[in-house]
């Protein structure tokens, strides 16, 4: 299908490859459309791959992905027109780290409200999925890099939705059975904040390639 | 050695009642020298096993748990006399939880602080460690209830501290590899962040016997 990836760092990237890999025709979304990343991604990628502003990828995608940062995810968003986001799946990967606290970051919504409802209620007719934000994004795309039956989380308000990206995942290597539904969008809150855990941890083992298994 | 159990709830019972089984000698605090918790669970535990107010409990321990709700945990602490937490491992096992937005509950402290935090700036001369604060109480004290190499985190200011409390979650059935020590207590905030997942995934698996495991 189709696709459109918002954002040209490290997981946008990632996430770009692997679709292009699977087949998939991707535009990688930047600010600006000559944007360097963007432009070296998209020679290497091959034919299937192209570049533009966030508008353009939001255009060409049938689905798309928000890599951007978080504190930039709802400006990259609404550079976007509307008539390009309604109706289609918003696999929202972003984070909402604070750096301007010092380090390690902080978050800038966390609680009683998350950046995946930020970003639905800021775009209601798109169909959010928060997801894969629990982890590295080589993780992301190579679920195999680290042993044992890891899960990902799913959460988003259309049941749908959640099941189209829960395809997708499965489709990167993510086994059903290892992908845990957490139900409505409000999950982003539990799964962003769990980000500080995470840091901790990478500081801990010294590595970002792991992940956490819920065993019972 | 004698030790001093804040809370009369279900995370206070487990906790001190492990510690009596374990041979130590007990106090269960609480607000008033009469809770009738303290009481029946003092009655059935045994001659090691005894009850009186929150400063009673902090006086006869060598060492001290906080099993109190998160909402109440400075007052408790604030009952009883400095002296008797000063240079003591204050063990905080509470969780910041805020029921008055609605269901999920929310925290009431989160991100650029953390209850734990709050607790060793209000008694700067207690040693305190975060631990056990995600997973439910009766996983905190029998592991083995959950199957796998899942695990707890230790967080506090003072190495000895942090290491005394790792040898005594060893005594509870924490295998020393299974400890991981995320350094000093500002990593409160990331283990007190992770339990709005922690609920949600009691509502996704049904059941609270269940852990994390990290894997690499």
């Amino acid at each position: 299908m189709r696709i459109g990836v918002l954002g040209t760092g490290m997981v946008g990237k990632a996430i770009a490859g692997k679709l292009v890999a699977l087949g998939h025709e991707v535009k990688m979304g930047s600010r600006s459309a000559d944007n360097e990343q963007a432009r070296e991604w998209a020679a290497a990628a091959g034919s299937s791959a192209s570049q533009g502003t966030f508008a353009d990828a939001a255009s060409f995608g049938e689905l798309i992905f928000n890599c951007t940062s978080g504190a930039g995810s709802l400006d990259a968003l609404g550079s976007t027109s509307p008539a390009d986001l309604a109706g289609k799946v918003l696999v929202d990967v972003a984070v909402p780290l604070d750096f301007s606290q010092g380090m390690p970051p902080s978050l800038f919504v966390a609680s009683t409200d998350s950046l995946g409802e930020q970003i639905q209620r800021a775009f209601p007719d798109a169909r959010v999925v928060k997801t894969l934000n629990t982890m590295n994004c080589r993780v992301m795309v190579e679920p195999g890099r680290v042993p044992g039956g890891h899960q990902v989380f799913v959460a988003g308000n259309d049941d749908g939705a959640r099941q189209e990206v829960a395809q997708l995942l499965q489709s990167f290597g993510w086994p059903a059975d290892r992908i845990i539904d957490l139900g409505d969008i409000t999950a982003a809150r539990a799964t962003e904040m769990y980000l500080p855990l995470w840091l901790r941890l990478m500081g801990a083992l010294q590595t970002a390639e792991f992940n956490i298994q819920v065993v019972r």
